[in-house]
């Protein structure tokens, strides 16, 4: 008899699982449940359409039911695992639009639950015109907002999304605040006098940035009017909350599948959870970050599509580990460009190293191109052997995506000395001669001796 | 008493080193030697002062004599060195102002005369109206025939150097034609397909691409009139011979400093000649290529800083060794980005290894990104062991410095299999959630098994 796998959650990391398992073993029977209305869809490109970058909507989904089922996928849309009996192989599954509930068996199970915003207790935080940006029905929303109008809109945290979603109304005219509770912008990724450069960047462009401003309340009778912090209310039309994410562990935990440190599912390097049978990849699931060895717990797509790869390959019966993250992230904000990987200096001491850091001011290509724009790297390194732990990059167009020769050195486990002599390309319209990746990364072997 | 460094030459290896090596050892006298009127040029940019994207020409001098006299390096520009005496430790100057010749001594010498654009035995090649672009005076000279009306730009020979020409020509509203020798453009750093289908993007650009097209004649009579190749006649306003360039190596080699297999000064990883006391730097020197351990002459501004700051800092006292070249190189045209490193499969046969490629198509960004553009990246790597040896990249903006993620890759010896899963990064504007980078390591992991 053919093996049955039940997959909760039909979003990158559960499909792309499902995909693969099913590519690998033709004779695997695949369901996927699928609480919202939507699979499978691009949930960093919802700011672009947002901003009116990216229509219509549904150029955001990649792949439809239809696709789905000529892979030999079922996929329930709007369907809610509500328990898991792992004892028994059962999950309970509610039919969210005939509201009825139903059991069905699994040989294997895996959950691909994802994450859902995080909310904190704000008062006011249930008002009409406060929204978060995760599912496709809140992209739609907030695109109707922004689109509909112009106005004060307040953004709540000055995180990637925050970024993200300031330039979105930032683009349609909207007067925009980004209210940030620690001392920076993009607390989690950047060093703070970084992240202060990014916010004096981001004022430049027009956008009022408040750092230290941890938002207790939002005001308002029928609909979200301000936002408050300390003893300060800033007027608001609409409110958008990028406070980050959580996993969404409840199913997974309430059936007894442990969770880790993190408080995300607890997997080893073949995303099997430490139940029988019981798998689990994506934004639910922890990882390993590749410097540290830490369990982290990263929301990125990068990860959800690998680990949900990884899972796939090994139920199809194939073997496959993943071998761990390095957290490499990147955004823009206009014409401004932020990416890192790795370990902050800070991150690298709390995970025991000893560490030196080197900054270099640059330009993104040679100094008498027209394009060239200014351009920050920060090499973070161990202090003694050399070895590359962590950058972070602030500059224009074409800054950002340098971040992959660091993730890339990191990865092989690359010495600062031996990267800043790597043959990389030079051309007026690239980068200097000495690329500032090469020059950050010798300025860190020399600190490091 | 003092030691005395004497450099001939006085481009980017040359006074790198002596900066360098005068930095590390403040008691060196250090006197450099340059037969043309400028010193420490790029070279590089020439092709887009000629289009007019910088200006004026001193925008490409890096340093001025009195910077580097503050420096405490003299520099004699319009300075011949026509002769070397190893024995005495002696060369012969020829002041070109002046007219007069003097010898002087040195300690140690340090050989950067660099190269010269290769001109092959074309009749009517001595025409006005035929240029090559390699020193200032060559560039401000075809900005002047560029700037001053339009008309017929016949560019020969379809390397970077031609497509650079042809680009700033066209920007120029120039009707440009491309004729390459070969089969294919760009023959020296892409495979033949790959250059088949950068020709059909520069004609779709408006420029006309001949490939298989041998010149052998000039024709005209008081100036370059038309350029012939077969039995076709091309009529010609300005022809402009992209061809390459050649090491200069006369005056050492009549020294009887050995040359090396490519005609280049043969020297060790310490940039040393084979004869006390003299090294070698920049375009005329040889280097190893760190993937097939082949003696390369490669003539890039990358090469020449790296070689020159590595004979800087050991006749300054250290202790620094080159570790090779990839030959990693980028350019575009218009809007379409070039770039190669390490092997192509063509070269790995004739280094002795067996091969596998893989070539894949994607786009830079996410497909619903409205700035996306289409990208081709080839991947060679060995087969059995999966180890990266090349990798070659043509596609739209944001293409081609992916390319220093293979040379990271490659320089670190990794293995395929492993840079298709490194932690690259990712967002809508930058790339789709896989990068091609790692898409086409898959895919030659998968080969070379």
């Amino acid at each position: 008899m053919a093996e049955r796998l039940v997959v909760i959650g039909a979003d990158a990391a559960g499909m792309t699982a499902a995909s693969l398992a099913r590519r690998r073993n033709r004779d695997l029977e695949v369901v996927a449940y699928e609480r919202t209305a939507h699979a499978s869809y691009a949930a960093c490109g919802e700011p672009y359409h947002v901003a009116g970058l990216v229509d219509p909507l549904e150029r955001l989904v990649a792949r439809t039911p239809e696709q789905f089922a000529r892979a030999g996928i079922a996929l329930r849309l709007r369907h809610e695992v509500t328990a898991i009996d792992v004892e028994r192989g059962v999950v309970t599954v509610r039919d969210l639009e005939e509201g009825r509930s139903f059991d069905t068996g699994y040989d294997r199970l895996l959950v691909t639950t994802g994450a859902r915003a995080f909310v904190p207790p704000i008062e006011g935080r249930e008002l009409p015109g406060v929204f978060t940006l995760r599912t496709l029905d809140d992209a739609a929303a907030l695109r109707a907002i922004a689109a509909g109008g112009t106005g004060r809109a307040v953004v709540v945290g000055g995180g990637y999304i925050g970024l993200e979603i300031a330039e979105a109304f930032s683009l349609r005219s909207w007067q925009v605040t980004i209210l940030e509770g620690t001392d920076s912008l993009l607390p989690r990724t950047l060093d703070p006098d970084l992240g202060n450069r990014v916010a004096e960047a981001v004022r430049a462009m027009g956008i009022e940035v408040r750092t230290g401003a941890m938002v207790t309340r939002i005001g308002g009778k029928d609909a979200a009017r301000s936002v408050g912090f300390g003893d300060e209310e800033i007027p608001a039309d609409v409110v958008v909350l990028g406070l980050g994410s959580r996993p969404v562990v409840e199913p997974a935990a309430a059936a007894g599948i442990p969770l880790g440190e993190t408080g995300a599912i607890a997997v080893d390097d073949h995303q099997r959870t430490k139940v029988d049978g019981v798998w689990a990849a994506g934004d639910c699931a922890e990882t390993r970050h590749r410097v540290s060895g830490a369990a982290v717990n990263y929301h990125l797509g990068t990860v959800a599509n690998k680990t949900g790869r990884i899972a796939g390959i090994n139920l199809g019966g194939g073997d496959a580990a993943f071998l761990g993250v390095l957290g490499t992230a990147i955004t823009k904000i206009h014409d401004l460009e932020i990416a890192s990987t790795g370990l902050r200096e800070g991150d690298a001491v709390a995970a025991g190293f000893s560490t030196v850091s080197a900054t270099v001011e640059g330009m993104t290509a040679a100094h008498y191109w027209p394009g060239a724009t200014a351009m920050t790297v920060r090499v973070t390194a161990e202090r003694g052997s050399g070895r590359l732990l962590g950058a972070q990059i602030v500059g224009g167009p074409g800054a950002g995506k340098r971040i992959d020769t660091f993730a890339t050195a990191i990865w092989a486990g690359m010495r600062a000395d031996e990267l800043a002599w790597v043959d990389l390309a030079y051309a007026p319209p690239f980068s200097p001669v000495w690329d500032l990746v090469a020059i950050a990364a010798r300025k860190a072997a020399q600190a490091a001796r």
